[in-house]
Formats: structure tokens, sequence, C-alpha cells
């Protein structure tokens, strides 16, 4: 593995970790509810805990981070839309008009659009982060998708966006992604990391008919047939992955390395999660799984990452609408942590016998 | 059956709202997404724009009721806790200490507490109503749990603070309960209802043991058999409900002559609009079910009355608290609806061919 930076990410499965663990379940269970009666928002809580190394976690400034890139393998013709859809979508987003910025507004996150490599020339504008590597990665069914030094840049770029958020306060950060063909790239990812079989991997994407979907299946294999297995998360990418899909990956590693919590999306952002794993494993602990999506692979991909998702709207769309969708649920886990009595405080009679 | 009122619930399946709904379902289809891409939240924002007979849901003074009160069954030991544990929990809910209290701050609803038949005499207090029927219901293991009368009142004061609430400019309102031994009632209720066999509609509650949830499967036994099968919801209500059951069940009816939205939480809850739409079927049209709960008989009751839920994240609390949590999601389907562009005027293209 080459890589610009060695991630520092702290483990939280240590002993002084399983210390805090045991203290944070005391609270959970002497809180005025049955015994593991929040269920899911139970096991949250104490990964807030765990993730902000206290009793009492505290949630600020939640954003979701939009990371938008072209694909080569767009021009395979693996898409229900044309390319143009990225950087018009882009627009979109910064108009305030997709359904993430509907969806943000209404659970109070903030929106970020990072431009990780559209092939298009953005005027600025507020909210648009310019962070470009190239204007669309190459045909990663013909070659790798991206050069060392391109995958490096990805990286370094997600992982300083995320330093620098962490330096602004917040401590708690969704990803969604844009990118005409991005669910070829986490399919064939999913596909080398993994090992799942490709037509496992390989769902409708946008959703492309039974023809798009045997072409894509056949790209796809023309693909993946130009490497043997992969296990190596920075390779994969440089392969495989796209520049939003890395950039995101090198988000989630630097949000790990500053305790921040990661809001993990739908089956493209799963795939940058599948990567930035294999280069550093202890960013899973700091992730709470959003949504299960619609995608055919998502259900594999949450396997391989070992994830229990929040949600199962069947959302197939991306954007990060899936972890926005699961924020105010992260938030409400936090706040009956924080503010919910106790038997011994409320005065009320524990369980009898 | 004899009620005191005859609610009044327009249909939401006629030929005017047919046409209604093809107008909402093009809005959807032409936002800035894959068709469907939005899952479950399209169908709850077509819900929504059908309950408030527009194609631009507005959604207002978002509240939760927790309607509290007592059950004679309860002396049965058919609960791990005793039966104090109903009137120590609605002064929780007025410190503002109970789970509900933490998850509608986190999500933005505001909290009443309703006294609908608790063993306690309650002094006035921020966010209290009064509308104490009797200090609990006779046991319905030996005689019906409420006579006629106070089953009426119950059912009048619930469908009376609705119309209040709506007169207030509230349109979506959340059900929550407290009563030690209600999930007795419930799954009573489910299986004289619904014909569903008790050893499938009766749980752990709160949690009793093995040889708790034995005596539990014993009374319910007995008390069903005091009847035979039971399809008037009034009747049901009187001889099995609770009085927070019975007016839970007035409060949807009304809120729903009212064209409210209302958030179905849990067993207790679904149970209630069991009754509701064997009083008024017309009721089902006004809710989003918003949860499914660890509770063992909830499936077949959501089966019961054709819920398909938002969440399923194991609670098995009451209060109201999943129907809170949805809430986000419910907010969140009305805004995409208002606020996302379509293809059309945020200029990105459709699908290719």
């Amino acid at each position: 593995m080459t890589m610009a930076f060695i991630p520092e990410i702290t483990s939280l499965h240590t002993a002084a970790q399983a210390e805090l663990a045991a203290r944070l379940r005391h609270k959970i269970d002497t809180k005025t509810k049955p015994l593991g009666a929040l269920g899911q928002l139970e096991t949250v809580a104490l990964r807030l805990g765990l993730v902000q190394n206290t009793l009492s976690p505290a949630l600020r400034d939640p954003r979701v981070y939009v990371f938008a890139g072209d694909h080569g393998i767009a021009h395979e013709g693996v898409s229900a839309y044309p390319q143009d859809v990225s950087w018009q979508m882009v627009m979109n987003f910064l108009a305030g008009g997709a359904a993430v910025n509907a969806l943000a507004r209404a659970v109070g996150m903030s929106v970020r659009v990072v431009d990780a490599g559209v092939n298009h020339d953005f005027a600025n504008a507020p909210g648009l982060i310019h962070a470009k590597v190239a204007p669309g990665t190459a045909n990663s069914a013909e070659q790798p998708a991206m050069t060392a030094a391109q995958c490096d840049a990805a990286l370094a770029q997600g992982r300083a966006l995320m330093h620098q958020a962490a330096e602004d306060g917040c401590n708690v950060v969704a990803f969604g992604e844009m990118g005409i063909a991005n669910t070829s790239a986490a399919s064939l990812l999913l596909h080398k990391l993994a090992g799942v079989p490709l037509d496992v991997a390989v769902g409708r994407g946008t959703g492309v008919d039974d023809a798009g979907l045997a072409r894509k299946r056949e790209v796809l294999a023309r693909a993946a047939a130009r490497t043997g297995a992969l296990t190596d998360g920075v390779e994969a990418l440089r392969e495989y992955g796209g520049f939003e899909i890395a950039m995101m990956a090198g988000a989630m590693l630097g949000a790990a390395e500053r305790r921040m919590v990661v809001l993990v999306d739908g089956f493209i952002a799963s795939s940058a999660l599948l990567a930035a794993r294999h280069i550093a494993p202890a960013v899973l602990d700091y992730c709470v799984f959003a949504h299960r999506s619609a995608e055919a692979g998502h259900a594999a991909m949450l396997q391989a990452v070992g994830g229990e998702p929040l949600l199962a709207l069947d959302l197939r769309l991306g954007e990060g609408t899936g972890a926005v969708l699961a924020w105010p649920l992260v938030k409400a886990a936090a706040a009956f942590l924080n503010e919910m009595a106790s038997f011994e405080s409320a005065g009320v009679a524990g369980k009898e016998g």
C-alpha cells in the first residue's frame, strides 16, 4: 500500500473502552424504561459515548458533505442517465433544490458540495468546495480509473476537509455522493474487496432496464477481469474507484482520526467505507449505519462491513439522503442518554420480584 | 353499537381523491431523482397530500399526547412492574424526564399528558390534561373493563381533545400511552377483533420472565373466555380496553374527522386504532404507521390494520416514542414534496432512451 498519509485512528476496542462501555451500559439501564426497551437507539447511544470518550456525548454542527465526480466507465453505457447529469445535479445541490437539500433542511443539517472530479468547470458558489482531482476518471473497464498520485490526492483532500471540519467544531458528519455510473464503481469495489460475486454486487443503479442491466454486467465483468483479487484499499480505489468515492474514503478516515461520528449512507458511501476499512479497520468504530438501500448489492456490502442500519425505507437515491434521515435518530439517542431521568432520580419503582 | 357520537370521517378512497393522487404522483415523479428513489417517503408524501387535499401539504404544531390509565387486570400479576409505576411515570412525563420527553425535544414535538384513568390524584401541572374517567378499569379477567357510559366518555373526551387541537392549528399528532398491564388489554383487543390466536397476540410487555409470561397467558385466556368473538369496536373496548386506549381511539377518530395526520405508535396505540377502525374504517386513511415494535403481537396487529411502518428499531417502550421518532421522516416527506426542484425547473437531463 502506498499512501500519502497513514491514518492515526484510535481503536475503540481496548480495555479502557470496555470499562467506559460498562459505565455507559449502566447509565442506559438505569433510565426510566424497561431494560433494552429503546432497542437500536441504545446501541447508538453506547457508540456515541465511546466515540467521544464520555458518558454525556454532545453532537455539534451536523453536516452532510456531498462528493461529486465523473466516471470514465459511464461512456460504456452503464447508467440510465447521461453524464451531464453529474454537473447539472451539482448545480441543483448548490441551488438547494435536490432531495438532500430538502431533507437536510427538514432535519437541521447543513450541506456542503465537493467537486471531487466532475467533468465541468464550476464558478465559485456558496457551499461549493473546489477539490477537483481531474475532470472524471479513466474508464476502469480498460485501465485503472486513476493514477496513484490522483488516488493519494483524493484521499488526502477528503481527510483535510474533515480535519478542517473538526477545527470548525463539527463532530458529526454524513457523506453523500453524486456521479453518473458510480454504482458501477461501488459494485466493482464490493466484488474485489469483499469477494462478493458480480451477479450479486451489480444492480440497477438509478434504474437501468433489463437490457441496460445486461450491458452493465458485461462491462463490469470486463473491468473485473483486468485484475486479480484485491486486498489493498488504496489499490482497489485506484483500479476501480471514483474521485468522489476515494475522497469520501479519505474523509471517513480523517473523521475517525478526529473522533467524529460518521453517518454512513447507502451503496456508494458503503463502498467508500469498505475501502477505508481496508486501509484502517478502526474507522468502523466511528460509524453509524444509516440505512439499507434498495440497490441490489447493498445488503452484501453491509454484511462485508458488519453494519446494522437504522433505516430500511427503500431509498436508492444516494446524495446522502439516507444518512440525513438517520440524523434525528442519532440526535434522539444522545438526547435520551443525556436527558432521561433514572428510576432513582424520578422516584419510579423498578421491576418487581 | 352504542356510542355518544358517530364519527364523520371523509374517506380518501373516492374518485376525486384518485384524481388528486394522480396529480401528486406526477409531482413526485418529476422531481430531480430516479422514479421511486425516495421509497417509503414517497408513499408518505402522497398520503399527506391526500389527507390535506392539496399538492403542497403543510404540517403545523406537531404534538404527542400521552394517554395514561390503570388496569384492573394488573392485580392478576400480568406485568413486571407494580401499578404505582403508572402514576409515577405520569409525574416523570410532567417533569420532562421520560424517554418521550427527551425524544420529542430532540425532534421538535411538544408533549401533553392526559390522565385518562390513573389510580392517583394529580395536582394541576403544565402539560397535564385532567380527563380521568375513573381511577382504573375493572379487572377484565372477571368482568367488563368498563361500563358503556365510561367507554363513551373516554371516546368522546379523546375526540374533543383533537377538535380542540385542530382549533389550535395543530394538524399532525402522535399518540402514546402509559398504563401498567396495558399490553394485556391490547392483546385481548387483537385476539377478539382480529381473530389472532392468544399465543400469537400475547408477549412479554415490559419484560415479564417465563413464569410471568405463563401467568399472563393463563389470565388472558380466562379473560378471553368471558365473551365470544367481537366485531364491534366499542363493545371490545368496553370488555377489554383501558381508559387510555379508549380515549386514544376517540382521539384517532376525532383527528381523522379534522383531517389531521395521525402518527401511529406501537402495540398499544395500534390496538386503539384497531378498535377505531372497527368504529369507522376511514380512520385508516389518515394514519402513518411509525414503527414495528419488538412486542410479540405487533406484527400481527399491523397486518390486521394493513400498516407498513417506517421504522423497525426494536423499540418496546410505548409512550409514543416510536411515533415521535417517525416525525422527522414525515416532515422530510413534506419537505421533498414541497421544496425539491423538478427536472425541468433545475435544468437536469432526464433518463436516456
